[in-house]
């Protein structure tokens, strides 16, 4: 489909949002929405007749891409044989979503609790972990995201939790590896990964153990900047929980479902955690869905003894549908081969060709369909090319970046100085080489602040 | 359509349910979940060939009932048109529904916040009010359910919140009035108005108005036993909130979008909250879907200061689709004026017929598609079928009454000691009548614990 120009419908939909919708982690009068008109595959364009190449598939959510024709035939056919119904009974494509999904994730992670979204998930792991174990705190990193309700709030390594935290009761936040800014003055990948798990394992100590319900990492984390923890960190933290009886949770919202170039994550690590989340790719967001899948001890715990939460959308069937056929379709046209390929082949070698030729790119950083770059205002201090959590005039030279990129046609993922290369997992070669071209141009922006 | 047996697809779908499907608020060992096949306006169907007359809509939330085709044909169109987009956008439909609920929500509540359930949404509403008022505490009420993420299910006044409670920081509890179980020794309807608010003006005295954020209340509590509240009650509320600067959080996520026979309840209090909080009716949650409208003093807090608070799936395009249609349908068929027309003229007299004749009926409650009744071992005493949370044994006679009513076609809502009357707002008079005469024969079994 090609855009077809209609501003006044464009501006009609704008003065509609402007007039009624209160937007996400905004200041309501300083945002200027977007229009968007209609979406495809990477694509997406708006009123004005202009087209941008999605390197952010939504909030890295649509691992297949725009209105891809098999998902959308199976939601139109599951809203005109069951649309919705209650959690408490078995529904075909409840039962059937949630055994697709227990295939693919790792070990005896086979029980499956349906939510709404990734906040959701992780409020349960969060509960499920408490209860199960009995005991009071989960320890979560710095430099993380795990949604905005009031437990996933608490538990998040970002400025976005400030508004929201008045003492964190129950929550301890520790580092966790990242050898560009090392927070512990190592110098190799295997220095980090040692120093990180004595951090670690001393945090616990300290804490006391015994009072420890879980550790929730995101397998790889996302917003917080992609970084990939060494080989050993994870069946070190893995090991390190089962020493002490701690609860592994692994969020794989953002990392799940093909994004790395693996179903899930933790499979290039070779950890099993006890409780996984997800949500986004699994069903590429085509209807609100997420969920934890749940290890067989855990699940035995609420055998027969009730399990203390709920909600009323709890596998949604038109959720549920759209998950099958995403599924489905991953499958059959090998779209996390295909992730794993065009990281290997096209944009880590692409993006590292990037970071030769500009002096603002400090780092880059990733596998699959997800990158980072780490744009600097020196390549030696790594002095970040805004501070952290900049806005307004300190957020300019980031900001004048964006611009570069939307006006090129390529929208582009941005948090603080980094820039994060997500498209959709099925992206083309084509396209992700032609992104990778705006991208260069738009580089020149950055490098003009060094 | 016809229930079309199919006992072995049944037996399949249920054993993929036991398998992999983590179910709600259950032991899971203990549930045996009826498997679904089909459901259309206010019944369902199983795999066996047996017919529900469904008096739960879901869990209060199919207001217009199952597949309605308009609303169907709106996600189907939206599917095929433009499924998914992140929240950052102005799309078309987003804008249009969050017009359309403005539009009906009381007073000057006119900028949309949404998320995807009701849970979300009471996070968001304790998060705003916090924020604006740069105050710790939130008020809520014994007998009341708000959602099960961690800030909503602290705020709830029911045993779900047990598991989950370590101390409630930031929240206080208080009584409202229920006149029949009254903790106030009231003997009229104007007593337990009067001694309600003496008792939250005493409460609000005691723990410092300049500390106290919020104070939210289901309009109606719905789960908690559907206790309209006196007159004179929620206008008492807001007075108190306006001289001490405190918001009033309505929450409607069961009693709004038409339940109890006008848009939003707390039209038939002439109150104006300064957050509502909406779900389930808003689109029949046919796709998952919620949010908080927001008054124009609140709002303004975040027009140059930004919001902490968001979600991936904001405004979901296929749900706000699906909450213009049906919002649409319930204007085109009058679907908000027959539920108070079903409920003054066939519900209300036709329950309180049934409390005539059944001893074990203590009081009947409610008006539009929005009714309770009070179960007891002794009318005198008014002491409960079954004690506060009971379960197993001591449980059995509620659950001799459901299986009661089951066996006769009519699936019930039970909640401790009591059923709920809470079928489709569109139930014709037909089959509302039908299920009184199916619930007047399962009372049968109730009165025989007397």
């Amino acid at each position: 489909m090609t855009p077809h120009a209609d501003p006044a419908k464009g501006a009609a939909v704008k003065a509609a949002d402007r007039a009624h919708v209160f937007h996400s982690w905004s200041a309501q009068e300083l945002i200027d929405p977007l229009a968007v008109a209609g979406a495809e595959g990477a694509h997406f364009w708006d009123y004005e007749g202009n087209r941008y190449l999605d390197f952010t598939s939504g909030l890295v959510y649509t691992n297949i891409g725009y209105q891809h024709p098999k998902v959308v035939t199976a939601v139109q056919e599951q809203a005109g044989r069951l649309a919705t119904f209650a959690p408490a009974f078995a529904i075909d494509v409840r039962s059937e979503a949630a055994r697709l999904i227990a295939e693919r994730t790792p070990g005896d992670l086979d029980k499956i609790f349906f939510t709404n979204g990734g906040a959701e998930a992780v409020e349960n792991a969060a509960r499920m972990a408490r209860v199960h174990t009995g005991r009071p705190k989960i320890l979560s990193a710095y430099r993380s995201y795990h949604g905005a309700t009031a437990a996933a709030i608490n538990l998040t390594g970002d400025p976005r939790r400030w508004a929201s935290d008045n003492g964190s009761a129950g929550v301890v936040r520790f580092w966790a590896p990242f050898l560009y800014r090392s927070p512990f003055y190592a110098k190799t990948e295997e220095q980090e990964c040692a120093r990180a798990l004595r951090h670690l394992e001393d945090t616990i100590a300290y804490e006391g153990p015994q009072s420890i319900a879980a550790i929730i990492l995101e397998t790889i984390p996302g917003t917080a900047g992609i970084m990939v923890p060494p080989p050993g960190y994870l069946p070190g933290v893995r090991e390190i929980c089962d020493r002490y009886g701690i609860v592994l949770v692994l969020d794989e919202v953002m990392a799940g479902f093909g994004r790395t170039g693996t179903w899930f994550a933790a499979e290039h690590f070779d950890v099993v955690p006890d409780l996984l989340t997800f949500a986004k790719g699994v069903n590429s967001g085509y209807v609100p869905l997420g969920g934890v899948a749940i290890s067989g001890e855990i699940a035995d715990t609420f055998a027969r003894r009730p399990y203390p939460g709920g909600l009323t959308y709890s596998g949604h069937p038109l959720a549920c549908a759209a998950a099958v056929a995403t599924i489905d379709v991953m499958a059959e046209e090998g779209v996390v081969e295909h992730a794993a390929r065009i990281g290997r082949d096209v944009l880590g070698p692409g993006l590292r060709d990037l970071a030769d030729r500009h002096p603002s790119v400090g780092e880059v950083r990733g596998l699959g369909a997800f990158w980072a770059l780490e744009l600097v205002r020196d390549p030696d201090t790594r002095e970040p090319l805004v501070p952290y959590n900049a806005s307004g005039e300190a957020n300019a030279p980031m900001t004048a970046f964006a611009t570069a990129c939307k006006k090129s046609g390529l929208w582009p993922f941005i948090n603080m100085n980094r820039t994060h290369v997500v498209p959709a997992c099925n992206i083309s070669e084509t396209e992700a080489k032609d992104g990778l071209t705006l991208l260069d141009e738009a580089l020149t922006v950055a490098d003009a602040h060094l």
